[in-house]
């Protein structure tokens, strides 16, 4: 696998198109495939969940829950090194989440008039794991633990059977780890629409989570468009992008950019770099390194379509471009990163220095690994505490506080056609002022 | 006008549902219509904005932006209560929401792992002010001053002409007193489809904001869901719940209710009380209060279609209709507001105690009005400083702290089947090691 070294000045329009546009497709043509799934499970429930999991999932299932043995099995054929993993990635994503939400004092906005926020949990959150070929218990982790830092009262997850009718040990096991034994056996869009109608077997949540692909992500949109449920955020391919100069290690980068292209075909890796030496250096190292890979076929499909090695004129010139971009993650390593960071506007998870490996960042950082792909870091964070919960409005006026308002508020209801609301702040001074009257 | 009351407990179940259920309906109905409105003006741009201008809004316009002269003729002809009325809410909103989002600290996840996350405001924002007969300068308050305090660097709003070709004269008047010149003569559906695709005349926006009619709602998720922006909130006609005991005062509270009723006919408001006495006092309030008040039809029709007056047998009850409701706005009228409080866990907006009167939140204490409705208080918060940003995260590891987190991240990339995500931790320590090897 040879990939060629440009120059990012260079780059056609077309090609700079082609990288900033990367595997992020439209949802057009699968959403009446959607659209049926969605309402054929609103409609006929959990008889319309096992067809498809026949169909799709090419496994008949008799009960969607995952049953208590089936927990018992995974729990006890689990490889204890897993169980350790899971521990010390749940706790380190605990201890970062948790500083997420702090408690809000009052405000006292004018005298009398006090405001703040309290927050609440969303009751019922809903979680995909995706599954298949692999298993993610990872995933379980990164949606789990904030759904129950927040408060979540209840917290169900849906994952792809696998050929024997049951999901995945790895995701049981950190599941049941976590005290988490709503697991449902269901996968792809007919899952997304399970949760968000909620069926015989399947309750209704009112907030979805969790990466799928794109049937899945598609029928999560479709979910939230038709004002059932509210989403995390729409997540597509995985990206990483490394803004690097010449006191980078290329293999480390290399590394970096491999791990993230294999994780399919459609996944994106990019290098910024300053130094040509690094560049031409970093492209000898993704050939090398990835040679014995059993990965090797998605990492070079990756690589050789949505990668880019590319030469900048300056630090500048890549944080322009990473900017437009809005990578997933983005890996800065430089001989200032504080400096380079202070002007990245749009990006996931962000990776400081040569030690911070990104699949670092996947499972033990601390850190979310649910991320905004598809240039959609634009507009949405990564999953965080936040996610799980939203902060009520509270306000207290006293009788001083709505008389300090007075004359502001009814002045915008009169100009706003809205006397009810006018009236309804003088109703509060009408006795009084009929008593001042007396007096 | 008489309204019955009722004891909570013994409504039949069809009118538990429907007043559950309220005006939220659904958008099918409508969203052919939408969608060819969005294609259109995606394809066709200005050419479509001109053609949808003049159909829905009856009026020929040739500049789809507001002129200098339009806004210097709005400040002009402004009357000076309404700009001081403008500056106190303004500010008001500023000093509550800039409490909103504080600088957040590294945390240390492990030894050598430090997370943190970093605030970047979202870059291209577009807010949507609903027009046509009425004017809403407030609704320029709310969502402009937020996003400006966010550090958002390109801020549009639009808004529909009225039939001088003109955005309202009041809403021109707050955009220019905040400092926002982009104010488009556009509403409805092709005004949300102008920010999601951008146009000749109207930047393309990252996220949109604002509440408006049911055809701007649906565009909105319409436009969400094919992945083109971010929105706030799906919003739609709006609501108050009061829990109120024998305390309370009928005045204040039918008051309340009516100005929540006459901003149309499809408006709810629900009183649930421990007291007979005060639900048949404020009855007829309801009844005297509304007689003489130009917007008595709205009223009358939002209080006999969606309105309820309830008596409950205990605080609990109602407590727990109103969690099930999730009101935009709750007001609490009781002997311990505090206690009832922190039993609410699904509502937009809360106001303590008599003098907290609704109508002065939707003005003047501070607090956002931009309110999820329908039941979307479950799993949507307020508008709020967050809402204009996103908090990116970010990660820096010491070779220590990644040796700290190697054993538990191989481990999960092993059996999650991603040996490069192996191999780039790996990579760190191969050298390392390898010279400890020699020694």
């Amino acid at each position: 696998m040879t990939i060629e070294v440009q120059l990012l000045a260079e780059l056609t329009l077309e090609n700079r198109k082609r990288v900033l546009q990367r595997a992020h497709g439209s949802f057009d043509e699968i959403l009446p495939a959607i659209t049926q799934i969605m309402d054929n499970v609103r409609d006929r429930g959990d008889d319309a969940l096992r067809e498809y999991t026949a169909r799709f999932d090419g496994v008949e299932i008799e009960n969607i829950l995952s049953s208590p043995s089936e927990f018992e099995e995974a729990r006890h054929t689990a490889p204890p090194a897993l169980i350790e993993a899971i521990e010390q990635a749940a706790r380190n994503v605990a201890v970062f989440h948790r500083t997420h939400v702090s408690k809000e004092n009052p405000v006292q906005v004018q005298e009398g008039v006090s405001a703040w926020r309290v927050w609440r949990a969303t009751e019922r959150v809903g979680i995909y794991v995706p599954g298949g070929k692999a298993s993610y218990p990872s995933s379980v982790i990164m949606n789990v633990v904030p759904a129950q830092l927040a408060g979540c009262w209840e917290i169900a997850i849906c994952s792809p059977p696998g050929q024997d009718g049951k999901v995945s040990p790895y995701v049981l096991l950190a599941a049941d780890m976590l005290g988490v034994r709503q697991v449902y056996k269901l996968g792809g869009a007919q899952a997304i629409a399970a949760m968000a109608y909620g069926t015989e077997s399947v309750p209704q949540a009112y907030k979805l989570f969790g990466a799928g692909n794109r049937y899945v992500t598609s029928a999560k949109l479709l979910a939230a468009s038709r004002g059932l449920v509210a989403i995390d955020l729409p997540a597509g391919p995985t990206e990483l992008l490394v803004i690097a100069d010449e006191t980078a290690n290329p293999r480390y980068v290399a590394a970096d950019m491999i791990a993230q292209a294999e994780h399919a075909a459609d996944s994106a890796s990019i290098l910024l770099t300053t130094s040509r030496k690094l560049a031409e250096e970093v492209a000898s190292q993704l050939d090398s390194q990835s040679r014995d890979l059993p990965t090797r076929e998605w990492i070079e499909g990756s690589l050789l379509t949505y990668g880019l090695l590319a030469v900048v004129s300056s630090i500048d010139e890549a944080i322009a471009f990473s900017n437009e971009y809005a990578p997933e993650h983005l890996s800065i390593v430089t001989s200032d990163n504080a400096a380079v960071l202070e002007r990245i506007t749009n990006a996931g998870s962000i990776f400081l220095g040569p030690f911070s490996a990104q699949p670092a960042g996947d499972y033990a950082t601390g850190t979310n690994h649910v991320l905004p792909t598809g240039g959609f870091g634009k507009m949405f964070g990564p999953l965080s505490l936040e996610s799980f919960g939203r902060k009520l409005q509270v306000q207290e006026v006293t009788r001083e506080g709505l008389s300090g308002l007075r004359q502001a508020a009814t002045t915008l209801a009169h100009y706003e056609g809205l006397p009810a609301h006018r009236a309804a702040i003088e109703a509060r001074f009408m006795e009084e002022e009929a008593m001042d009257g007396n007096t």
